[in-house]
């Protein structure tokens, strides 16, 4: 596997689905996986640390890196922006490792349009009745907020045939480990990884 | 996952790289697996089972079974033919059962002209002096036989292209591993399993 390139996996799905907890125990289970934190305007929630969970920037800030391409993909979200830094993840492709960016599904959109060779995994509510309770309950938000939610749930769901996997969130537990497979699998992926098995063929007469 | 049809997994690769004991291990792991077995026309090797390991047939009902079209493949190898069952297969994969079936890389490509939606996986040595050795020190056949090995085994890795997978044979139980991932993975693919997604979106009112 000498020469290959890094894989940029993608993990979105709709609000309220998981992502940022099954994106944590993800790295829980493999501290080695690269995580590309994204930018945001939005204030941090109760426990959340800059340079961790987000890198935390005012709204000029994050304009001024739109306007300089420094971003692989913004997205203006309930009034926010949300944004992934371009040199971080081509960097660590470069060097062999696998980025995961967990975004919100407007951003995935966009870096399939960067990044067609990116891997799309949609995460999936167990039901539909639970994302709803989900969104209510999170209960940081105003009730309008709430509705504003639920509508972009809706058109997130629509948004399902753009990515390759889908992922039902019905344990974290099992989320995760379908997500390792899916890793595993794509490093398996005949054109990947033919180019290099050619070669070790070309060094031996059989 | 209700309506999901099963999925045909061919494991397949070049003679000598370990199919046989690939998939030994893989169905001890999960016994759930349904393992298509064979038919052939060859004896029988030291240990090998009637009904477990193939169904050993003369060469007579073998061409039967071809001219009846029973087979969803055939190939002659090394002077014997080796075939899998049409009717089991099919009535598997509706059940909504995967069928593995480990194969010599002729017969997989004749799966993958009847079931292009089949998902095939080349089984790769871990180098091919290791193949070589493999392929001399089974000691059960003549040294022509193993010319004629050697040289089918050539073509064979040439066939890696026609394949959507590519997994290293350098320790059993990983290759196992990779095996399953491929599996769990396949299961996730969007265009798979995004027809039932949408029929419980249908039942909600977000």
């Amino acid at each position: 596997m000498e020469d290959e390139k890094g894989i940029l996996f993608i993990l979105s799905g709709p609000s309220g689905v998981g992502k940022g907890t099954v994106r944590k125990a993800l790295f829980e289970q493999d501290p080695a996986l690269q995580y590309s934190i994204s930018v945001t305007t939005r204030k941090p929630r109760v426990g959340e640390t800059n340079g961790v969970d987000y890198f935390f920037k005012s709204k000029e800030e994050v304009e001024e890196m739109i306007e300089q391409n420094e971003l692989i993909e913004y997205a203006e979200y309930v009034g926010n922006y949300y944004g992934t830094p371009k040199a971080y993840v081509e960097e660590t492709l470069k060097a062999g490792k696998d980025v995961f960016l967990e975004i919100e599904v407007q951003g995935a959109m966009q870096v399939k349009k960067n990044f067609p060779e990116g891997v799309f995994i949609f995460l999936f509510p167990p039901s539909l009745e639970e994302l709803k309770n989900r969104i209510i309950d999170r209960g940081t938000e105003t009730e309008n907020l709430v509705k504003n939610r639920l509508l972009e749930a809706k058109k997130e769901i629509d948004m399902m045939d753009e990515y390759d996997y889908v992922v039902v969130n019905d344990q974290v537990k099992k989320a995760v480990s379908r997500i390792q497979s899916i890793v595993v699998s794509e490093h398996c992926k005949r054109e990947r990884v033919s180019k290099q098995y050619k070669k070790a063929l070309g060094r031996v007469d059989l």
